[in-house]
């Protein structure tokens, strides 16, 4: 057992209330949170203290839609047209990517999620075999989210991926997607409504990320891309949609009807010029926001802290109102708005029972003091520099700027510089 | 002399060049910029040898607008319509400060941006001798801005420090400015132009910072208030214009013809919900641009990092043009612009007989890896954890994460809390 004490807990199980208290774990669950009697703490044996010196004791954060391993081009294509920069620089590069690639460029984004606060990601990316070892010998936990594309071919790889990789290993699960409507074929997108029938869950894709996406849509369709799969009973049990930049009233109240989560990636929006997402608009109509950080080739960090300033200074300077969007639901999208868009349902806030991911946020630093409204500051003035400490199920993989994922950090970067090196080439 | 060697040096002299080689200072300035020859390494003694270790060593990066004495307001109130948030509880809590909390709440200051790179603050605030003497004592570098406002006979006063604080240490200046039209009469106004065309000096001000002062302006004078300065002959030596996020056609031809500075502060500006600046149209126009963080409590931190992101990623989105406002007219803004906004010359770029106001940027972090382009690392996805060393004026200010500013951090904090705790009372 591990015990957390000398903190400011906030479980976010009510708000951004914050108590002084204690966290206690016991393997990859909590096992405490409160003020301990002096007869729990005379009759309990800890393997280690951690004195959080009056920090910030928060559940983690989790990357509710992400590419991890397009790591590699991070800074590869900036200040460039979308379509340029997909069809001239992207897809040419990913054509070169193995598993082997993706294993190293993988561990390279974990690294960086450590260092945000981050201990899961939804990801949609290639070669899952590679991408899982990267990720359970890191002891980091992922959702690997269907990105299929193309014809109804491609159903039967995303069934054998669901029974392949669901039960495989605790960090690990998978869940029913596909890549985005203006990739996928009728046929494919009508077969997602049927697995998500059979299966009973959730369907989760790109949608309205762009003007252009949408209007292609309505041309091929008559139908947004929201009410087409509406329509094809995609959402019949719930799902998410990344970006939802661009969202018509009846796409809103169908995300409401159905309980879809949408999932705002601001940053990789605001560089790739895609628009900003009515967030205001849907936290008032009470649908369930997640944030994700999209890749890293887009955006082009893998920041929480830089994602939540600007889910909501994007509102407030879009609506004209520097009221909107505040601090607390922030908080609560990053952390259980996006574990439960990714079925994360165990890791969402601190309570006995719950999976131990769980952060410490130091408030002894500059950009944090005084502490007039600690959850405020975490949202409007944090940074990855207050991220003191990281566990992912019970264990700590970064503590004061040091990782313990198995790997050594500048052997991850040799590797990823050697692999986008090669394919300059 | 100290020698900073093993580097990756990003002068600022030619775009975002970078070649490897070394920077050696002597005394506050630098002595030599290059690839020292076997003979120069021979015959010159060092105090110190820096291994940069392959990393980017830059100019410092220079806050071209701020209040730093509002670090005691930061997040005390936050998600406040401007108006609240300005009358009903930033302005009763200035009315409490001292010059003491002045002292205290600036070397907070002092110590966030020596974290986040910048060596230099373009401050407006209260007190200045309390003010001036945390800037030295730190070995901080900084302008003071006059700030006067109402009517004319507060310009004695600004004339007054003119004359006391210019020349009085080499890390202090002191330049002609008011602090906006909004809060200044006519008669404040015509003696600036007077007091320009005195001192031939630039005069900087707020400005076109929200639309209801351009509104008011026109409605009580005719003019913008860029319009109404021009005809005052205030921007006859030029000068700095802070956050210019409502300018019309005509404020943007002054701008251009009598080379005044915009100083951008997105941060402030996307928070308190004033808009977004027209910074590609000014480079366009080939008007002069520096960067600032704006006061803590409206932003509220004081990361130039989080800043250089905003002023691309705005224009992005804002525009629809993802190839808007590349990352090398960011840094150009965030260290040559701002400097120049300042009238810190010889503080801009790294070359002999310039200030040796230096960082060493971090390439040894997630966040930073691969090295596919380090100056597009830096503003896409830099951060204050890359900033491994902060110097200025020739001395290690911050190292490591460790300050030398001749104040424990931990006593800085606590004077800071107990400031705005007793204000609170």
């Amino acid at each position: 057992m591990i015990r957390i004490k000398n903190a400011r807990v906030m479980p976010m199980t009510n708000g951004t209330e914050i108590s002084f208290g204690e966290v206690w774990t016991d393997g990859d669950k909590i096992s405490f949170v409160g003020a301990p009697s002096s007869e729990q703490l005379k009759t309990t044996v800890f393997e280690r203290e951690i004195d959080a010196g009056g920090n910030i004791v928060m559940p983690s954060f989790k990357n509710a839609h992400t590419h991890s391993a397009m790591t590699f081009l991070r800074s590869y294509a900036d200040d460039l047209p979308l379509q340029e920069w997909l069809f001239n620089k992207i897809f040419p590069m990913e054509a070169k990517l193995t598993g082997e690639h993706i294993y190293w460029l993988t561990k390279l984004a974990i690294l960086e999620y450590l260092t945000t606060g981050v201990t899961a990601s939804f990801d949609m990316y290639f070669e899952p075999d590679a991408y899982i070892k990267a990720n359970i010998e890191s002891g980091f936990r992922t959702v690997l989210c269907g990105s299929i594309s193309g014809g109804a071919e491609n159903l039967d790889r995303l069934d054998g991926y669901m029974k392949k990789f669901n039960g495989m290993d605790p960090l690990i699960s998978y869940r029913l997607g596909f890549h985005a409507e203006y990739t996928a074929s009728r046929e494919l997108m009508e077969g997602m409504g049927e697995m998500a029938k059979k299966y009973r869950m959730p369907v989760s894709m790109h949608t309205s990320e762009t003007e252009k996406e949408v209007r292609e849509c309505i041309e091929k369709y008559g139908k947004t891309p929201t009410e087409l799969f509406d329509s094809m009973g995609i959402y019949d049990f719930g799902g998410a949609g990344f970006h939802c930049v661009h969202m018509t009233e009846n796409d809103l109240s169908i995300f409401r009807e159905k309980g879809v989560y949408a999932v705002t990636c601001p940053g990789s929006n605001v560089k790739l010029a895609s628009g900003i997402a009515p967030i205001s608009k849907m936290l008032d109509m009470g649908i369930k926001v997640g944030i994700g950080t999209d890749g890293p080739s887009s955006n082009n960090c893998l920041d929480m802290f830089r994602e939540m300033f600007l889910m909501t200074a994007l509102q407030k300077v879009s609506l004209k109102d520097a009221a909107a969007c505040p601090a607390e639901k922030v908080l609560e999208a990053a952390t259980v708005g996006s574990a439960h868009a990714m079925g994360l349902d165990d890791c969402d806030v601190l309570a006995e029972g719950k999976q131990a991911d769980i952060i410490i946020i130091d408030l002894e630093q500059p950009n944090m003091q005084p502490v007039n409204a600690p959850a405020n500051n975490i949202v409007y003035s944090g940074s990855k520099q207050n991220v003191k400490l990281t566990m992912c199920a019970g264990k700590v993989l970064y503590e004061d700027g040091k990782f313990s994922i198995g790997a050594e950090p500048s052997e991850i970067y040799a590797k990823a510089n050697e692999i986008i090196n090669s394919m300059k080439e």
